[in-house]
């Protein structure tokens, strides 16, 4: 672990968002001096001799003068976020007090925080590991039922405790196989190959499902993105608008009237439909709107999900297959879409029937929901429980099968002559790779990487 | 004092700005209710159980379902802010956790606070007193130096202070007054008229002093529109530049460039001068320029302070005596301002000197400091000490103005064949008008229209 992030100044922050329209403002210190500083400036009781998670009311003062009558709750180390001393300072919420509050603490001794650097206190100090802290920005900006309960999950330790199970056996191992190195030519075996090859066996199935578990924890964290394609002037926009339940987008009966990419996103039971609306593909002599279809095409290779809707007063069904053959060349799952069903006879809806598809009609508003049950299922989040662990991080799918490489090896390296030393560099390496994700390994620049990413103040 | 408004309800509302820059989010809560519908989503100790003024970890839960890790702060009544059980809730910054939280509260039988609900609550149950109510909202809102002090004097009750001893005098004399009416027919004094005629001059004199210090209260509070004017092109835009130290106005060699007013604001010492370019005063045939100066004219009129600015090189002393003359008959203070000094003779000099005038040189910033001195010196602020109980709200002015016209009557009562009961009456109406400041008397009317103002979670 870095020793250069660890350091003993004593940090403040505004914790609470600026703006004018609070009543109240939050002003955190963290460290050794939180108390001392505090006390030197706030006339009440004395600050340092109080009970931890205790309250005080005073006034905060520049010598006589009374900056603001404030509320002081304690929290004395280890029993605090970041595991030292913790005040936080409740004021008016004005910004002129809160400047003059946290110039009156820096005048006093204390730093002004970097970005997330009260959390990565909590993480040096042991109150959190990494792939928790990682977590708690998550759950900030966390804007839909699902991504909150990954983050929560996250946060909460699931997947932590995981890996930590994990992670010890393996220690176990290594500790066997290094020892024989000490014995070097004597050719012992302290560590049962068996047993050994049954738990990578064991933690290869751990690493491949959460490996898998990565599509669906990205969809329920970052949301899906869709687009919506389809020839001209087939109701794209229309659909988009029947989706989102708003004019948003421009409607005309002119084909190719839109030629800009609109993004918006809803909700369909927690998780997150980010809707792409594209300009409609057909070959084009106008230079916009050429410009318009290149762009549907980029868009459709980056979707999770296309949704392909087609005008049956337009097209045939065997001119719709060909179509559909075309989308189907991207390998991105589609559902095939009928708009205006209402304008079907039953004997063109039995003649449609072969592409499954979901009939709805934009215009009237039908189909939708039975579209939205659609794309819920396509995306397989039905199943998820609620106490699944989901991998959800790019680093950690990364480190995760790094793990797996290197377990293959040692895999690979018991069946074969291979020796101890290489086997116990293999199960380190499988070690290292594992503990980047709880932080039992990291590196300055990681630490930098994942905390400047936090607000002030957390 | 209203009965409608005291409501047994437990309200809750956001308390921090709401915004996605803060790490945390504090949610507050009063009534009788508080504790006991935080308790019934709150996993952790059994918060029913717990002393005043402590902090307490755990979770908020939806049945089963984890919403966030928080921290509760318990404040038993009446030693809070409403003198109510008050619970405050930190959250992570969160909308969606937000949300989902202030949902459960209202599920669980609380109700959505109104704007200043928690402050009205603080005032009816005596927590605070009217003035001081209104304090609180000018305190968030203060943003100088200046505006913070005056608030922060009458939140710490200072004006309430002065007034209340002011009023107990009075209720003593009107007491023995209504007993002399009591005995109706029998001509006994039980008020000794010598000493309430030198009280009532004793209040008067107060009252006086807190009349006149309304002006510069207002200075302090909400700051001082400064005008300059000045005939077109002899630097008014390049001076607000200079005092405002970035190039704010468009500034050409162009007579007329400046035809929108700007305005814009510096502090000088703690007190806000906002400082309002116009459009030069000339005749003009130009229609659009017309308007210019016609709004000039009206902004010189509103303004406390008149910057006059002169350009030597254009004028002669003569021209600007009769200039200044003009500006004289708007009877608003005004400093006359030199500019391009660096082009006068020492002799020229001595010819301005009859004006009293301040030098300067816009371009070159010389002599803005000098003006800046002045401005100071016009406003009269430079003696009021920290500790002087100052007017700052035109509602106590007109309820300070109505107390000295009942005042006048009891003192004219007094020397005069007015009976006890006439003279009592006019004791009570100046009785309830001073009272009408601290909100001893109040109407729901008066109570709607302060705390409607306030920010919701206040």
């Amino acid at each position: 672990m870095s020793t250069d992030l660890i350091s003993q100044d004593t940090i403040v922050a505004l914790a609470t968002s600026p703006g004018a329209n609070g009543a109240i403002a939050v002003i955190r210190l963290s460290g050794s001096q939180a108390i001392h500083i505090t006390n030197s400036i706030f006339r009440g009781k004395d600050l340092r001799e109080q009970a931890s998670h205790t309250i005080h009311f005073g006034t905060i003062r520049d010598q006589n003068e009374i900056i603001d009558e404030v509320l002081v709750s304690l929290f004395i180390g280890p029993n605090s976020y970041t595991k030292e001393h913790v005040v936080e300072i409740s004021t008016h919420n004005s910004k002129y007090i809160i400047e003059r509050v946290i110039n009156l603490l820096l005048k006093h001794g204390a730093r002004a925080a970097q970005a997330g650097e009260f959390t990565l206190r909590a993480f040096l100090n042991g109150g959190l590991d990494l792939s928790q802290a990682e977590a708690v920005a998550d759950l900030i900006a966390s804007n839909s039922a699902a991504s909150h309960q990954v983050a929560m999950q996250q946060m909460r330790g699931g997947f932590s405790n995981q890996l930590k199970g994990l992670r010890e056996d393996l220690v176990h191992f290594a500790s066997l196989i290094e020892l024989e190195l000490d014995f070097g030519e004597e050719d012992v075996e302290f560590a049962n190959r068996d047993q050994l090859k049954s738990l990578i066996d064991h933690i290869h199935q751990v690493i491949r499902r959460l490996i898998a578990s990565f599509e669906q924890g990205n969809v329920l964290k970052n949301g899906v993105p869709v687009v919506i394609a389809g020839k001209p002037n087939v109701g794209k926009s229309t659909l988009l608008n029947a989706l989102l339940n708003e004019e948003r987008a421009i409607v005309s009966e002119i084909a190719g009237t839109t030629r800009d990419t609109i993004e918006d996103e809803i909700n369909i039971q927690g998780v997150t439909f980010r809707f792409i609306d594209t300009a409609g593909i057909r070959e084009t002599q106008d230079i916009i709107e050429a410009k318009g279809v290149e762009r549907t095409r980029e868009k459709m290779k980056q979707a999770r999900l296309i949704i392909y809707l087609f005008d049956p007063t337009q097209d045939t069904v065997v001119e719709v297959q060909q179509q559909i053959a075309d989308v189907a060349q991207l390998s991105i799952p589609f559902v095939t879409l009928i708009n205006k069903s209402d304008l079907l006879s039953v004997a063109q809806r039995e003649e449609y029937a072969v592409l499954s598809p979901v009939y709805i009609s934009a215009k009237q508003g039908a189909g939708i929901e039975e579209l939205k049950e659609e794309l819920l299922h396509q995306v397989n989040v039905a199943n998820v429980q609620v106490d699944d662990v989901l991998v959800t991080n790019i680093r950690h799918l990364e480190a995760l099968q790094k793990t797996l490489e290197s377990l293959d090896r040692v895999f690979y390296g018991i069946d074969n002559p291979v020796t101890s030393d290489f086997l116990a560099m293999d199960i380190r390496q499988a070690l290292y790779h594992l503990g980047e994700i709880t932080g039992a390994v990291t590196t300055d620049d990681l630490l930098e990487n994942i905390f400047s990413k936090f607000c002030i103040g957390k």
